[in-house]
């Protein structure tokens, strides 16, 4: 397969994903937004681009150019604005208003990891500071070091799968590759990653190392940390290998440092990952449950005592109100909570037979596949969803946290009321739906969606309601992100939720690995 | 139950476990002595104890009564005797030797985390180095500090169980408790650990933390790493709890820095674990197949295609030969190798009926319930053969590895090659035994057993075996390491593995946390 069989779209800032599949609201949904007191913004248009003052200076420009060659650095607007930012709403929002802040001086292409080894070396010499970038897909401003004039270095180019190793089942892959070419190349020897977020169709290799991903299918093919079994990584002192053994006891298993690291800490070049054999068979259900509680003990119970299906989710009441008002859903079925059972692999009849025992002693009332395919089949879509949201006048953002089943329903009722409170103060009240996307033997991920009428300055509008919700977070026990990241727009939370000497500790090994600070400043780690 | 009910056996230092389990060689191991050439020393016998010179300074002692109370500071030779180095093969024959070179200069016992805490922060300002004791079961010398005058902090008195959340089914427990505590604390409850190392009489939670311990059941139960959801750790610079959700994406997993870092990052004083309920049935069994080889291929397909026993091993032909030494073993059978195959949990049936499916294509021949009755009854016994293996002049001794699947015939080779060259030459070729103990989807670990004559020194007899295979491991691509730790025997091997940088950040993060390199100085960590 050559690169450009590759299924690769690539995104620009400002409107998600691939233009040929943008979605119109249905008509329920408009009607719904008019409960909500949204309206359409009267003539709103994308402003036009101001080029911001300052850019690269010369010295700078000369370094890359003889690190890389010049036609690997460009300096034009349109591939530094399509490198600005990433996909919050607030982005989405600043994108729309042609805000050119946080917008890189310069957009750089390496096509190795020798290179990327060579430029950051020669960036630390010259104090350039560096923004690693693949898919461009954060939710979380970690691509945007405020203040500060940066490089955007993106790795594109490295998107080879380098090794498979069929014995052993594990794949080397380069950090940028993106998702699905991840799993289209990988399917060329009969293997899968397993690994499919809502980010799917943008997001890349290193980019989940560095962000700690979590796909939709995370009950059976377990996080993206959990993917990985070696890390080469690219810092301004040198490159770094880990990783001799699936498992090890020698000393503290430094690959989890740098899984999560946001780019703080060195460029993470390649990835060796388990992969396992495409599934033969794969199936997709709806349950239905009398109540959030309920279906949350039902898949406590999966999650504790299994079998655990691959695919596992259970919206609450509000959003499975929403999911109903598009009738193809539930099939006429109303009422109650919605619960996606998906099994994907070898011999699945058995395990589904066992989890259809278990789902419905615990009350559970199966919908079949109808719904399950419903879901499946637009399992990427809710992203496409919120441009004619934001088009249509309304503010619409997702957040989660995570945390142990104990204290998962009062975790919910805080950031809920905290959301509802923060938006109707500022004269929005908002519709807020939750569901579980991630279970774990101990607990499991809250993933909301919040819908409201935007005010005249919505970014500044969710400012308000999103650091009321991490603060319900950090009071309710939870962790600021379960797979979103820190980014900036988690920091004081993340500083908070580890406490002053973890700061301190990150800080130096931060110290150690970049000496002269250049690596993506400002974002995960306080400056000290 | 009360403190003095939990079925702790309290270790001393010479000789492995509770007194009243101790064997008796076989007489047929007897005679395999004679082949290696093994004599029994004439009247050798433990050595009188000469204290060294120096000892716990005026200041110093003033400094730990008045964090802990007097009664809680102890200098008398015999406590300190017994907190002398752990249970490797060096260990013991040094101890016989009444060689008291790494003896602490006094011993602590702090009853609560806070107590720790003072102490560290009170030890820290004053310069004296600690060790954190609390099983002694290290066999890596973790707890030899070499040259250095230091005070062993036992951690016995933080044996408690703090908490139970039975909807989440984690449990809190204090670093102090023996495993076999833990069980028992566990079993009030109805739940378990399930963690069975071979050091389960002796070892604790905290030395499981520390250490990334592994038991014989992580087929089923995963490591003790992968057990841990929360820390609380004491460090000279104060406290650092980490942990509020199963997984998270918020930065870098600062848990994976405290799991091994053997205690030179702080004391680890709780561990929040996941727990799992007891189960209700439980049955091991023997599997034989024709090579080693063979069964490595039937082995890894239950690792990577499933189902998963809980209990999973492989010996090779020399350890499954010196198994059948033993006539109950294999009921009669002979050659081949052989597997332990043991499931627990509820309803295994259809669990074990499909295990014996996959192994029996993958060529293997069902033993019965027999030989891994008779591997589970005897599955604490092997430290016990030691020491009178020892007493008739057999050098005996362990080492694990771990590696990817596609490097494991190579990695036991190699390991194997070095170790019989090694011994060779000093003129007592050994008996070289392996099993598979532990596996994972991409890999698995390898568990060498050596036995030969011993030469007159055999201390320095074994350094020269074991740095020839710690090297024919760094070669090979494995792991130093897969569950016994660093300490001090490991690190220079801990160093080539992470290399320079890797051991540049880590010198960083104990400077941070550890100033004054007070926390058991010289172990896993290079010196700065």
């Amino acid at each position: 397969m050559t690169e450009s069989d590759l299924p690769v779209v690539q995104l620009t800032p400002g409107r998600w994903g691939d233009p040929d599949h943008s979605v119109d609201l249905p008509a329920a949904a408009l009607e719904a937004l008019k409960h909500l007191g949204v309206n359409r913004p009267a003539g709103r248009r994308d402003e036009e681009l101001v080029a911001p003052e300052g850019g690269l200076a010369g010295g700078a420009r000369e370094m890359l150019e003889k690190v890389l060659g010049s036609e690997q650095v460009k300096t034009d607007l349109e591939t530094r604005w399509a490198h600005t930012r990433g996909y919050s709403t607030p982005d989405l929002l600043r994108h729309r208003a042609g805000d050119t802040t946080d917008m890189p001086v310069a957009v750089v292409y390496p096509g190795s990891h020798d290179e990327v080894q060579a430029l950051l070396i020669a960036c630390s010499e010259q104090h350039v500071a560096v923004v690693p970038y693949a898919g461009g897909t954060s939710v979380v401003g970690g691509l945007a070091p405020q203040g500060i004039e940066f490089v955007a270095v993106d790795l594109r180019r490295l998107n080879r799968l380098v090794r498979i190793d069929e014995i052993s089942r594990t794949a080397t892959l380069e950090a940028g590759v993106r998702g699905t070419a991840a799993e289209a190349l990988l399917a060329e020897h009969g293997y899968t990653l397993g690994h499919f977020p809502q980010s799917y169709e943008g997001a890349s290799i290193g980019g989940y190392a560095a962000t700690r991903s979590s796909g939709q299918s995370s009950a059976g093919y377990g996080r993206f940390d959990q993917m990985v079994v070696g890390l080469t990584v690219a810092t301004p002192r040198g490159t770094i290998e880990l990783g001799r053994a699936p498992m090890s006891a020698a000393g503290p298993d430094l690959r989890q440092l740098f899984l999560g690291s946001e780019g703080t800490l060195g460029i993470i070049t390649s990835v060796v990952l388990r992969v396992r054999p495409r599934p033969a068979e794969r199936s997709f259900e709806g349950w239905k449950f009398a109540s959030f509680d309920d279906g949350l003990a039902a898949i406590r119970g999966l999650a504790q005592d299994g079998p655990l299906p691959t695919v596992l989710r259970l919206s609450d009441e509000a959003e499975t109100a929403v999911n109903l008002a598009d009738p193809d859903v539930l099939g006429g079925s109303t009422g109650g909570v919605l619960a996606i059972v998906g099994f994907e692999g070898a011999r699945t009849a058995v395990r589904r037979a066992e989890v259809a025992d278990v789902l419905t002693a615990a009350g559970g009332e199966s919908l079949g596949e109808g719904p399950g395919e419903t879901w499946r089949q637009g399992r990427y879509r809710a992203p496409y969803l919120r441009d004619p949201l934001l088009d249509e006048g309304a503010l619409v953002e997702t957040l989660e946290t995570a945390g142990f089943w104990s204290t998962l329903p009062a975790l919910k009722a805080k950031v809920t009321e905290a959301l509802v409170a923060a938006l109707s103060e500022q004269g929005t009240p908002p519709l807020v739906l939750c569901h579980v996307s991630h279970v774990y033997e101990t607990g499991a991920s809250l993933y909301f969606t919040v819908i409201s009428a935007q005010t005249d300055d919505p970014v500044a509008q969710w400012r308000q309601a999103k650091a009321a919700a991490n603060r319900a977070i950090a009071a309710a026990g939870g962790t600021i992100t379960h797979h979103h990241a820190v980014g900036t727009d988690h920091r004081a939370g993340y500083e908070r939720e580890i406490g002053a000497i973890a700061v301190e500790t990150l800080q130096a090994v931060k110290r150690v690995l970049d000496p002269h600070g250049i690596l993506n400043p400002g974002i995960l780690i306080p400056n000290s």
